[in-house]
């Protein structure tokens, strides 16, 4: 098997200050499809594209933010292997019993130094994207549907100790850091970008003096063009944009930053290079952030580093 | 390391009738960049976004075709593994020394049934995509020049016994079968793609009763836009189009096929879905074929299965 | 006004087989809306950004093809101006009156001797493109419906002795001739674009050695990603494609021809340069005409110049 | 003549700080080809797919700024019609010989109320795009020379008096109101965009309480892809930016505002519905001026309202 260990974020548990609200604006406005309710009211869904059961969980909440993020693992194998990793790099973690998500195995949980909840798992039910595997079309006519998203691409998560973290996602878990911005003093890790695939990055660390913070979950788009399609539609419902459309200089790709009703922001994404195992970490200075983040404007969004739930 | 074992198409060693007018070609029609030429007179050339030395070798030869394709693998210690899987699964390999291909390491040769030579290799030396690793701009001006491809993506290969070339790619070197070409038998394989990666293909194989032929290497675009001028630069130059533009069902992919002055067929390319280790493997029956080839006219072009190098 | 005169295509009567099928494809398949049916049995569609009541009329009919194609014209003036004017050039004209086509007022109908029945009126209901004048979004959500052409753009007609209709519409209708394929002997007309705005063409005809022959209705797509998904989406619904998806030499447009469930051609379309009045007119040899029509193939398709209805 | 009056914008002089700066910048930067100097050490320039001899004219200047707008009409015989309109209407005008602007005719010049000074001229030396009229290909390969820009599109002046500029437009120079702001009071004009073609604008004026000022000049690029690359390339250049990438709900178009090294701001322009005479005029009131300005964002940028040069 060339691809190996963590496949890919799998899931993420949102909490919404209202459940109908919530389900309404990531069904209709960002278009995904609703596939199960369970017993505690969550609702999970998926991006149009997607062949797991759910790739989005929203709980109804006091305050908004991310519970957890869960990788989906190649097998079962792999996630003993892996847990025992985390064991033997001192990380503890506890099983959490197949089912308690829908049409979900087991899950490895574990809190990161970071302060968030993240989750292993290798078995989530496969419901297809519904265009078959027999001479299938290239693409389902609900990707027309709100945004029409293609997959769940990462997260940015902040909080303290990022170093701590990026060890334990290379050392420990498997992947690659791809892009590092540094602290101002020039050496400390000010943001991290890891990849467990060659996409630039499958998540990423801001280093932030709050435990488990949330800054976005971000959404895959087909093309630039449809980029644009998201931002007409993010307008056309009065969503609350923060940045974009634009390039980002971190990865080469192109986001709109908005928030969801609760206040969570999402990212609509496309683009990106190939990320290969041998290439060498780019690194962005803290003065070169800005056209990191906004690479046309090269402007250092205050809300960008302030803005999290 | 969630990416191991082989990583990507790295080479491909490509004859052709007339050195000088190839190379004019690949560089300023194609648009690679030149950074070698031998003691045997051959010429190596890369795209701009790859960073190692070369991917396109030409040699003058008295017909054209496919000398070898080689595969860049993880490290050392990858190659010496798959080397002994390759002989344990019967397959004898012989060392090519370092420094045969400039900046390149030992390779390990091999034959495979359906005629192709295929080699791994674990080091070849990084020169870089022009934009170095501290705050790089998103793109070279070079990417303007002719196509402007992006990476040598995939090749696709006729020959007898790809069953059996199937199970080496996917038995020993860990490849996996995304997509599957029935044949009018509706049992045996017509045509195979395997990836090593999560692209839809690396290499991709078609039966054809001779051994050893080559249909086309594929580089990779940035967008369906770039398809058009790809065809547009084409046109200007006389190039002989052979299919496009177009979209394939096969892979998702929009494509041009075109042949180069000596006949030989390359591929402009670009899209198509992410391929993870847990998806189903997509299967043409033999009658669906028309529109894995050319999605919108569902046509099966002749040139596509006759004409090879 | 500095645009006078005639304004631009503004109906077509199309001839189907079925009536039910057609409505079906113009709705469903190519997404138009449905705006009326007049007593006649005749259905009345429209493309989502077009303000005027219906561009599309389908009519059913034991052989397809075009019954009459019409031209909105500034005014009640401009009208009887243009009438006065091919009366005097010696071409008889009959008025048809207001409400025989739905909505839409008196009509000066005249045959050209190509063999086409040519109309030009001044009135037809504003229904609008549902986004208002207030404050408008960009686009209506019917624009993903079908292949959401933006507006009929232009109509191809083969027939005789179209370098005296190019006289009529040049001399008497103030259109002017923005490009020009030459026939093998070097000298007489084998296709005029003429243009009454400064879209590089708004009506074109070809020689052919039959009176009144269709050869396609044009429908405006936005981009050449939208070209795709039309195409994408003629293969989902088995719609036979005539060319393309490829750029056009001529008008620089990009394209895919297609056949209605009649035989009836049409076209999705997008592109296409700014012709000014001060521009000189663009002239084809006619061994340039294969890449006037597919330029990366460089290619006179067969059906292109022999099938028509 | 369908259309009739004035053509287009054909020309306008800015005022630059340091010559040689400037022209590098207008020439590399944005992607102008020079055409020529005169006498006054003035530097002519226009876009890859204009024809004209040239359409931006840079003289060195102490301050910043628009010294005149040309806009070319259809004839000789249109100058003098229109001059005499001008005149009957109460404004002056004056002639500047032919040959003071290089490979131009006489020009008829007239102050508006706003404090700009507009002209208007019948001839221009026609250079051509570079792919002649015989068979042309669609692109030359300057397109790819900085942003590329295919033609200078409009103009966007901050002055007095508005609405008296805006009937001397449409009364007396035949263009149409094609969108409208309106001031907070709900009734007077904050801003009135012009066309004299079916583009959506020609012209744009802004209520200001200076005589005179310039706000930007827009060129047009192909794709909203292009207006992507236009960003990529003001970054690698350092450019200022002020908005954008985004779409305007005004005129539907996509947009990136920035400015010349001197602080004239400049427009990178794609994009915009089809105007045409028949059509409403589309009105903005001032509380949904932001979402006219910056659809995505819904967001009146105060740099917009207060940068004018």
């Amino acid at each position: 098997m060339a691809m190996t260990g963590v496949l890919r974020p799998g899931h993420i548990q949102i909490r919404v200050l209202d459940l109908d609200e919530g389900v309404n604006f990531y069904s209709n406005v960002i278009g995904l499809r609703e596939t199960g309710r369970d017993s505690q009211g969550r609702v999970y869904l998926k991006c149009w594209d997607e062949h797991d059961h759910h790739s989005v969980i929203l709980c109804e909440a006091e305050s908004p933010g991310m519970d957890f993020a869960g990788f989906r693992v190649l097998d079962l194998e792999t996630l003993d292997t892996l847990e025992a990793k985390l064991n033997a790099y001192g990380l503890p973690t506890r099983r959490i019993p197949a089912g308690d998500l829908l049409e979900t195995g087991e899950r490895v949980r574990f809190t990161i130094p970071s302060g968030h909840q993240i989750e292993l798992y290798a078995e989530k039910a496969k419901v297809g994207n519904g265009l078959g595997n027999i001479a299938p079309a290239p693409w389902a006519p609900e990707r027309d549907k709100g945004m029409g998203p293609v997959h769940l691409d990462h997260f940015l998560l902040y909080g303290l100790n990022i170093s701590e973290v990026r060890r334990i996602f290379t050392e420990v878990l498997g992947f690659r850091l791809t892009e590092q911005v540094l602290a101002p003093d020039g050496v400390s890790d000010q943001a991290v970008f890891l990849s467990c695939s060659h996409k630039p990055h499958d998540v990423a660390f801001v280093e932030y003096p709050e435990l488990g913070k949330f800054h976005h979950a971000s959404f895959l788009l087909e093309t630039w063009e449809q980029v644009l399609r998201a931002g007409d539609i993010m307008s056309m419902n009065k969503v609350n944009v923060d940045i974009g459309p634009t390039r980002h200089g971190v990865t080469r790709g192109m986001t709109i930053y908005a928030w969801d009703p609760s206040g969570n922001r999402f990212e609509t994404f496309c683009g990106g290079y190939f990320a290969y195992p041998d290439q060498e970490t780019i690194i962005w200075p803290f003065e070169d952030f800005p056209q990191g983040l906004d690479y046309p404007q090269r402007k250092l969004h205050e809300s960008f580093l302030t803005i999290v739930t």
